[in-house]
């Protein structure tokens, strides 16, 4: 059994990743952290849990912490890099989910988080926590940086033909769309149900903190300086992430279906659709699934990929959890198989 | 492996039915029949099934079904009671979701759903699957008439103090509301998107189907014939019952936290919550629990109970799956313990 | 025209109250206070106003309401109290939205607001808000206590019958369901999108802050202490409340349905919808109207009442617009006729 | 009084009509149609209206509409064509809500609508419904064809720049995205509450029939083919249209802000916020408005156009009275000034 830690963990995100483990049938949840609500049973929190879990709150600054095999990071942003140089020390393995070890370069980092970074020199050394590009990498990693939800969905939709080196890399748009927990469980007025309900709107149009994160691997997939123009919008559903990315293809006659289907044949979590077909998210939500679709409108240059994933899971505690399982040699698929709630 | 058949799977029911079975480390689908989707991969129609699930819909005809160990009817109601004799006959168990085989008596039945019954010899033989009531006589069971949704939510709410003999079974009012998904998967436009989303309505306060089934078990296990108005309401979600039961009490003095406690000690899919709290509907979303809490307003002598299900699960396809390995003497958790999505 | 101010218009009962005047034909909006948002425009606040509006939030402690000719409270319990003596002291009408001045005895107030009441000496002055009971009284009110959203869906309700004096007093049970919007434009977690959305549950089963309120009347009409459980629900819609009334009726010979419709002939903002029929809160979404239907099920002597309006509306600002048209002697139906939008 | 005619108002478009003109002060209803519903009260239909109309719904083939000023066809496309010769030869003015002479060129309307024109003769004659572009020949039209609601959404969003040619018009991308109501109020599976509620997608992402439609009046405004990408998506929302629109500028130097304001300055149904604002949905809402919002990403050369609207209102029956009150000489908001109901 793999003894694992879990530090913050009264987010979506750390709440999703108690979901899994709790039912992982490798693990061992030795403790889960969260300042404020300390002492109090877990499932007094996530009533969902009862019957599951019969575990206290600690401490963030509890010792025990350093007697797991791993240690999940599912902290705000700027917490996790404070901790994480002491359990690296002691070969605790980490797997972070907030964005602290995502960009390679510290500079940039500082400009989209606005504060300096606190162990700059364990950047390079982190492993992005996509293992549909860096598996190999993972199963080595003491450090794994879990991608964000957006360059999950993003990603996974343009990495075949950013490898065949086929469209033009200077002018890519990303229409993504995500459901309200991808805000995070934070209190706060727009994410309030009367705010949110039956509208929609695009937020942070003129920059959002997660464009670095994707422009960092699309240049390293094209061998490139990609421009990327993404927009993100809000849904008034929970869960799901929908990316609608448009490319121009240098040429139109590339079977681009083949390319998908061949590039993902042995990906378990990402399902290359049919010819024409459109995924709804729903057909992702509770699964740690990717799905694509293609489509070229009027036989132009103009390629459309439509991505959809559960963002709190494939894009976030469902890959975190795959990330562990490569770490400790399980097979990838341990824990997280489900199917979607249907209907 | 217990060889398994499915008839009538294009419903919400039995789309749930087939999510389960999937995973269920016992069960092979052998067969699932639909005569509209006849010859079509069962995962063109729930692209959710995609790498799950490799079967094409049978004929409802097909000869396959008497080959099965047991075959589950998720048809419309009417339905089973045609087909299941011939089943039965050849020692194939049955699970029959539809309320063809739920009322002991062909006349009541008759009256509320339209027709004559055309079998009622089966009805005395037809065992309730109410786990919590009935789990011996479903273990030696061939048929068993799986509980309707209201029913299950109902029945388990208000057990205990029947049991107990506390109440007055005279005055008994069940204010029930249900997500969408109650109303099948029957295309109409009462169920329409725009009819239905940020809107809420009573419907059938005159009487429902489910009233003379709700009646049958109460009176078995009042001991008497219990005088109970029941009205459903319709609430914009997918899944979920949630029941406020209002309940005279003899006296007052009743520890009714501790009786429903107790009653339930054993019962792995009944969660009684502790005194005070307020059960939301999605923390049993996706599972096959049902959570209680009790209330007595300003300590006076009306009891209110609050009992939320999921009624695709408990109220459904886990209840039948949970009949399922009872009938076939497995681990009666064996594929139907999940934890709800948190968020 | 008359001339409106309007203290704490913040949340969503005063940004309704702003919808409803500003489109008024005899109002002009003289000042709208918030000490948060103080200096900013309105429309800056509530984009929907561009266009309508061109006014800044003053300081609530500005002397122009000393020249409104009646000023609206808008403002949390237990405010307004302690700035309404000094309004009517210079004969400036008040409609207070709050509850600070709905219930008659202080000591009740108090039990349930947690402090002492800062102006005792005018509970009795003022006039309880509703229109269909008090109509005379507020047309020569100086002080309006406007109604609660659920008091006014469960008063209207109950108003037939407990005047013909033909049920059991002692045994009546609401069971209320509210869309979010009713708990106001508070940041908090159990208002978050991804907590409520796709859920159900009640809450203050144990007792609500309307239930000395509705006590109050419903005593008032039956001249009589009434025994009343009143359960509140959540719905995951923004705007409506639904309640489900079951009352014991004496006998069951009489014409209820006439009953009603005689009671409510005058009344334009109340339908009697024909027998049978189940009202969606959505028919009265954005109108000032109150639909009511009644069953027996089974011809028994329960009766079912169903009651809804829009709680920002006849729950509140509407009523409190339809009050100010009394009190000025104006059309009651002025600025607050509205189709609800279908679809 | 200009006495109205509605043809085929059991869909979501003709009922928000009857909304909008039961309160309209200048307009009698004399007549609404509709095969399936003859001889039924509209507010049967629509409990909303009950109190607002006293009419019943007569047969499309009523004698009647032949003594109306305006006639309405809020009908499904292909069906208007065959009515409205009939009508203009009678001098009757028509708005056509559906499709039937949006096109000009009738092969291309009957590659999109899978069948013969029954009135090419007519196409050139009518007058495209966009007040925005053609508000001097609407004043003098017989027979206007109002626009489709992504169209007014998309030509709004980009009239400004088109107009001024700065923009590459051979890459325009438009990411549309509409709440559920777009699909009409017809039965289908597509549109049940189970099927689109806590989902999102794309869909006919392969090509709209709304696209050769935005094409068009685009290509009058740039004076040239302009090549436009078009992918719709699906929101689980009941009202509103997103779109957000990619064009490639010239030069990043102009003041496009300005440029928008200046061009809708006099404009009242166009509202352009100020600069970095994100339009909601929720704004426009029940309301005849369009909000735009300008974005330059990273201050490069995209342009971003967030373009809102109320897909019955601005997209549907909004426009069409809006049209109406031009062809009659009415000041041009009568009955269509409304405040988005906040919350």
């Amino acid at each position: 059994m793999i003894n694992v830690g879990i530090v913050g963990a009264t987010g979506y995100t750390g709440a999703e990743l108690i979901r899994l483990l709790v039912l992982h049938p490798e693990v061992n949840i030795q403790v889960i952290t969260s300042r404020a609500e300390q002492g109090k049973q877990v499932s007094d929190i996530y009533p969902g849990l009862r019957g599951h879990l019969d575990l206290e709150f600690s401490s963030p600054d509890t010792e025990i912490l350093y007697t797991c095999d791993v240690v999940f990071f599912a902290t705000p942003n700027a917490t996790a890099m404070h901790k994480v140089p002491g359990l690296l020390k002691k070969d605790i393995r980490v797997v972070d989910l907030s964005a602290d070890f995502r960009i390679k370069d510290a500079t940039v980092w500082s400009s989209w988080y606005g504060q300096e970074h606190s162990c700059p020199e364990l950047l390079m050394q982190a492993v992005y926590g996509l293992p549909e590009i860096y598996r190999h990498e993972i199963s080595n990693a003491l450090l794994v940086a879990n991608p964000g939800c957006y360059p999950t969905a993003v990603i996974l939709g343009l990495l075949p033909i950013l490898e065949a080196g086929i469209v033009d890399t200077k002018n890519i748009i990303v229409d993504a769309k995500s459901g309200v927990s991808g805000a995070g469980r934070k209190i706060r007025m727009s994410s309030q149900f009367c705010e949110v309900n039956e509208s929609f709107k695009a937020y942070a149009a003129s920059g959002h903190r997660h464009l670095p994160e994707i422009n960092q691997i699309l240049n390293f997939l094209a061998k490139d300086d990609v421009v990327l123009t993404f927009v993100p919008h809000l849904i008034p559903i929970i869960r799901g992430i929908h990316a609608t990315i448009y490319v121009n293809l240098h040429e139109t006659s590339h079977d681009l279906q083949d390319l998908y289907v061949s590039r993902y044949l042995d990906e378990v979590f990402v399902d290359v659709l049919p010819a024409g077909a459109h995924p709804d998210t729903y057909t992702v939500r509770g699964t740690n699934i990717c799905r694509l679709a293609l489509h070229q409108p009027q036989g132009g240059n103009i390629l459309v990929v439509l991505s959809v994933i559960d963002n709190l899971i494939k894009g976030a505690a469902g890959q975190a959890v795959q990330n562990m399982n490569i770490m400790f040699g399980l097979d990838e698929k341990t824990g997280i198989v489900s199917v979607p709630l249907l209907g």
